[in-house]
C-alpha cells in the first residue's frame, strides 16, 4: 500500500497550520510540487518550501515537482475542466508509481482547505476508489481565506439566522445582483464586485490574505469603490499577481 | 486598555488547534467560560479545560465561569434573539470590567470558528465600537465542523463551478426542497434530511466530528436514510445530547 495525504496549510502564514497538519507532515515521505505558471508561482513554491523548512528536518523528506498540466480552452468550461482533470490524474498516477515505494507516504500542500475550491481532494478519491488496495487517502482540513478574511475583519460570516454562500467570480458575473444578500467570493479575477453598486451593499475585502503583504479594506461598496480598485491594481502591479477574496452583504434594516 | 480574544479552537480534539490559537491563548490572563443548559455541558466545559491544561501552564491563567443567559421564547425568533444579545453584551461588559485590570487579556475560546454560527463576535464587536480606547479585539480563526466533515469524507465542498451554501436547521424546514443542490446543514435538532427523500439526493453525515466519539455515514439518502436515525437516535440516548452536520447533494448527470 501506498499512502497519500493532502494537508490544508492555511491562507499563507505558518502560523495558520493546525498540530494535525504538522504531524501529518512528519509522517510524509514525498512532497509533491504541481508548478503552474502565473499568480506568483516563484513566490507560492518559495512559501511552501518555508513551512517545510520550519517543521520538519531536511533529511526528512523529499520534493518532487513537475509541471502542472494547462487547462485548455476550446470544447467549452466543462469539456475543457474534464479533459484538464483527466490528464492531471494519469500525471498523479506517474508519480505515485514513480516516486513512492512500497509503504511510503506522498503528500500535497493545499493552500488553504483541501476541500474549497480544490479539485485535488476528488480527483485522488477517484484514483483511490478505482484502487481501494493500493492505496490509502488522509484530508487534514486548513484555515481558508474566508476565515482568516472574517477573522481580520472581526465579523461572523453570517448574521443571525442567515444562510452563507460561498461563490466564484464567474457565479457572480451571471447572478442577479438584487438577489444577492451575504456572499463570499473567491477566484474573481474581474473585479465583479463592480456590479453591485447603488444596491445598499458593504463590502469586506481582503487580499493576500495571512501574509506580511495583506491588504484590508471595508466599508459601504458605493463609498469605497475607487479606493478598492485603485489599491486592488496597484497592488497587482507591484506584485506581478494577487489574491484576493471578499464578502458582499446587503444592508438590512437590523444593521 | 483591556484586550479581548476570541480563539477558535475547532471541532473538538486538540489537534485542530493552529499554531496562531496556541500563540494567542499564551497571552491570556483570563479565559471566560459561559455555561449553558443542554448539550453535553460538563462534557464540552472539560474539553475545554483539557485543551487548556494540554498548552498552558497552571499558573498563567485564571479560569471565570458564568451562567449564560436564557433565550426566552416569547415574542418571536427575531426579537427573543434581539433581548437575548443585549442581555449577553451586558453580561460580557460586567466581566470585562470586574475581572480584567488595565492591560490584561480576556478570551473565550468558540468551537469551531468564530465567525460561523456563533454571534459573540458581533456582540464584542458592538461593544469595542461603543468603547475604541477602552477595549481592543482580535480574533482567530478554527477549524470548522464542516471542515472536518469534507475531510473526513475525503469530498470538495463543491463540484466544479458549484456555489457552497451553508444553512441551518430552521432554513431546510422551509426551503422548497427541489432548490436545494449542495448545502451544508448545522444546527438541525430536528432531522430535517428526511424532508429530502425521493430527492436523487446523497448524504455526508458526521457527528460528534474530531472525538472520540465520532460517527460517520455517506451514501444515496433513499438507502441510508434508517441506518442514519438509528444510528443518530441511539447516539443521542446513549450520550444524552448529540452535534452533529451533514451535506446534502443533489446528483448530477457528471456523478
Amino acid at each position: 500500500m501506498k499512502r497519500l495525504s493532502l494537508i490544508g496549510i492555511g491562507p499563507g502564514g505558518p502560523e495558520y497550520l493546525t498540530l494535525q497538519a504538522i504531524e501529518a507532515m512528519r509522517r510524509v515521505d514525498v512532497f509533491f510540487m504541481l508548478e503552474k505558471e502565473g499568480r506568483g508561482k516563484e513566490e507560492l513554491l518559495e512559501a511552501r518550501r518555508s513551512i517545510l523548512n520550519r517543521y520538519l528536518k531536511p533529511e526528512q523528506f523529499r520534493v518532487v515537482t513537475a509541471s502542472s498540466p494547462p487547462r485548455s480552452t476550446t470544447e467549452g468550461y466543462r469539456q475543457d475542466v474534464a479533459a484538464w482533470h483527466a490528464e492531471k490524474r494519469r500525471l498523479f498516477i506517474e508519480l505515485f508509481e514513480r516516486e513512492l515505494a512500497e509503504g511510503q507516504c506522498g503528500a500535497f500542500l493545499i493552500w488553504g482547505d483541501p476541500a474549497l475550491y480544490d479539485q485535488t481532494v476528488s480527483l485522488i478519491s477517484a484514483i483511490v476508489a478505482a484502487a481501494p488496495d493500493r492505496y490509502t487517502l488522509e484530508v487534514i482540513p486548513g484555515i481558508t481565506a474566508v476565515q482568516a478574511l472574517a477573522a481580520e475583519h472581526r465579523i461572523p460570516l453570517n448574521r443571525v439566522g442567515e444562510a452563507i454562500s460561498i461563490t466564484t467570480g464567474r457565479q457572480m458575473a451571471q447572478c442577479d445582483p438584487s438577489s444577492l444578500n451575504n456572499a463570499f467570493v473567491m477566484l474573481d479575477g474581474e473585479e465583479t464586485f463592480r456590479r453591485f453598486g447603488g444596491q445598499d451593499m458593504d463590502i469586506y475585502w481582503g487580499a493576500y490574505l495571512g501574509t506580511d503583504d495583506q491588504l484590508l479594506i471595508a466599508g459601504a461598496l458605493d463609498e469605497v469603490e475607487d479606493e478598492l480598485l485603485r489599491t486592488r491594481r496597484c497592488a497587482r502591479e507591484r506584485k506581478g499577481w494577487i489574491m484576493d477574496t471578499y464578502l458582499l452583504r446587503r444592508r438590512s434594516r437590523d444593521d
